[in-house]
């Protein structure tokens, strides 16, 4: 948010020496293997009297280690820095409307344990708050780390979101949400530092913490969950928008002889690929039984499941609605890769897994093959290097990347 | 393009030095009527001798002017600094299929002459080439300035664009052209430094400007000439995308019962809302006289004229095809609001003037009551501080953005 409402500020010595440490972290972080400090001077064009004062200083803090002394046969030897996996944790937690899951994660982004809770059906922010709190710390009890190294706590969650306040506003698939501040609520319930997002700007850092050298400096992540949306990265930045509420996808109109969406429109995205609306069309077509009962999130999710096991069998109706979905998904991503000149699609939510080899298969075609695709580049299509957990991952990503990443705003003065 | 392919680099004090440098001169800018080295060590954080050792070298660059003692009452009376308006210069140029338009501007981004040329019917590359340098020689011969004052020229053209080679690619609309080395063409021809944009991002370049303080820090610039497209800023950058051909609007699908698109689908907005779209519909609703020929570039200029000309008068029919316009921007601009978050829009381009009055009227309803709008703001349409000639002025204030604009990139060692 620097620059709001002020002129550009300048830089000083003083931001200077934060975004040169974050560089140099992130340089060791993207180097599993460690690297020498004259290898980190080479890499960042830092001076060797700044990377070692930086490296002294992270030292200090326990953030990286030493490990290690590599011989080149020429000159001194060198001693080899690594990131220190048992420095510091980070934890992330992703509320989808059906199911909670939280992950551990080690300073290196490495996952060390996962649970997931059914999102309490009533759908009371204070119940999900309440089991938040004591699955978080039944998380930090049982993997017997020192809560003292937990750097906070990453939230994955449905927007719009008030970034500036922490607090989630009115998501369309939590109708009981108003204006719930999750942020101050589980600080105060756990006493660790809070960050919230978006679910799909939480993936999409999460997709991004992952990359490892230039392979994905610009890319739109497809999110599919319960509702479906878009994080986007350019320039190795996660574009948040104004109010942190970018992303938004769900009323690009994929099918105009598609279902009519409650915004008046026929064949929006959202509506159109959303797992009720697959599961209630495999019902129609008569792929999966009707269960003469409203369709609620639990049985969504598992007929979901079903239906793509059905396509996996080789049924050709269940796998007539999983081509629909590719094509709906291509015709908006063919929107936005034109917009913001984009060639790289990642692909990932909590839906995305079960039906990962269908789409992948399908979409580089339809999305190259289209008329409408006004990049001259050709587009490529991958899956989520997390897969279903990339929100949770993310969340957890974002606590470490608020330490560890360099950003071109902290450079100004404050 | 910095961080491509490599670590992000480290800042040192020399980067640091041009980026405070364009800071200070940012600051001088956007305050027209002056400020004091105090003022802008306060507005800037910069520390006083900062300011004063930049100053100095602008001064004696001849970029800013001494402009006059203010004395306060208080302390020592402060020397006022400003831009020197005839220290440099810039010109651009705008290829649209239709016409050619020549700025000059001063560094203050003020338009000293501005000149049309239609564009050579045969749309043979080399001959809009010798159009462009006789005409370029011709604005500086005739506006009596110095040649080694003028920084460069810009050029804003219909995309796709090679950035990198400084190649127009294969315009749609420009149906001769072909991977045309426009750059370097026109900086043999003329022995000037020359810059290529893409005609929608060089517009919202100049938007942003002629933009102050904060108010334009995010925003969407609506494009309306021959061919339609979104020029984008985000936290005050333009946004270009890898290859810097972001932009594409022309295949969101904003009305399904529209026109076949050559993309295959119905009511593609590049289509539904093109002049010659607009029409021939007014030649088929009997609106205007049908020519009995081809429907060429002017003769589809004059009559779009002639629409909306009738409209202002109160013709029925001519208003409906103008509301449809308006109907139909209005869909994609929601799409696009919705995936980055922006809550501002600004409308320009060249068939933009003529119809803003009817548009800007109709269109901040039909955004902010679509039911399909994701942001909780309230998005503002207004029209471009520039107008018409959006693109050309904006290719001008490419070369002075070149060398004016504070870039965060420019922080990283190079």
């Amino acid at each position: 948010m620097q620059g709001k409402g002020i002129m550009r500020r300048g830089s000083n010595l003083h931001a200077l020496g934060g975004f040169n440490q974050t560089v140099v972290l992130d340089t060791i972080r993207r180097t599993p293997e460690g690297l020498s400090r004259v290898e980190i001077a080479e890499q960042t064009g830092l001076s060797a009297q700044t990377v070692s004062n930086v490296s002294r200083r992270l030292l200090d803090a326990g953030v990286i280690r030493e490990a290690g002394i590599r011989n080149l046969g020429v000159g001194k030897p060198r001693t080899i820095l690594q990131l220190d996996p048992s420095g510091h944790y980070s934890i992330g937690v992703h509320i989808d409307p059906a199911v909670l899951t939280f992950v551990l994660l080690n300073i290196e982004g490495e996952i060390l344990t996962h649970t997931t809770r059914r999102t309490p059906s009533a759908a009371d922010p204070g119940a999900v708050i309440s089991l938040m709190r004591d699955s978080i710390e039944e998380i930090i009890l049982s993997s017997g780390i020192d809560r003292e190294r937990v750097l906070g706590v990453g939230i994955a969650s449905p927007g719009p979101i008030d970034m500036a306040r922490g607090v989630v506003m009115d998501p369309p698939l939590l109708t009981s949400w108003h204006g719930v501040a999750l942020r101050d609520e589980l600080e105060t319930a756990t006493g660790l530092f809070v960050l919230l997002e978006k679910d799909v700007t939480a993936a999409a850092v999460g997709e991004l913490w992952k990359s490892t050298g230039s392979d994905r400096d610009d890319f739109l992540y497809f999110y599919y969950g319960t509702g479906v949306g878009v994080g986007l990265v350019l320039d190795r930045e996660v574009v948040r928008g104004p109010t942190s509420n970018a992303g938004d996808a769900g009323h690009i109109v994929v099918d105009p002889t598609g279902p009519v969406c409650r915004c008046g429109r026929r064949g929006c995205l959202g509506d159109a690929i959303s797992p009720v609306t697959i599961v209630r069309s495999a019902i129609d077509r008569g792929v999966i039984e009707d269960p003469g009962a409203e369709l609620d999130t639990a049985f969504i999710d598992e007929a979901f499941s079903r239906v793509a096991l059905l396509a996996r069998g080789g049924d050709d109706r269940a796998l007539g609605l999983i081509d629909n979905i590719a094509r709906d998904v291509a015709e908006a991503i063919v929107t936005i890769v034109n917009l913001l000149d984009l060639d790289q699609v990642v692909l990932g939510g909590p839906y995305w897994g079960r039906v990962s080899d269908f789409l992948l298969a399908r979409m580089p075609e339809l999305i190259n093959g289209s008329a409408a695709l006004a990049t001259l580049r050709r587009v490529s299509v991958t899956g989520s290097r997390i897969g279903d957990d990339g929100a949770a991952v993310g969340a957890a990503c974002l606590v470490l990347d608020a330490t560890l990443t360099p950003r071109s705003a902290t450079l100004f003065i404050s």
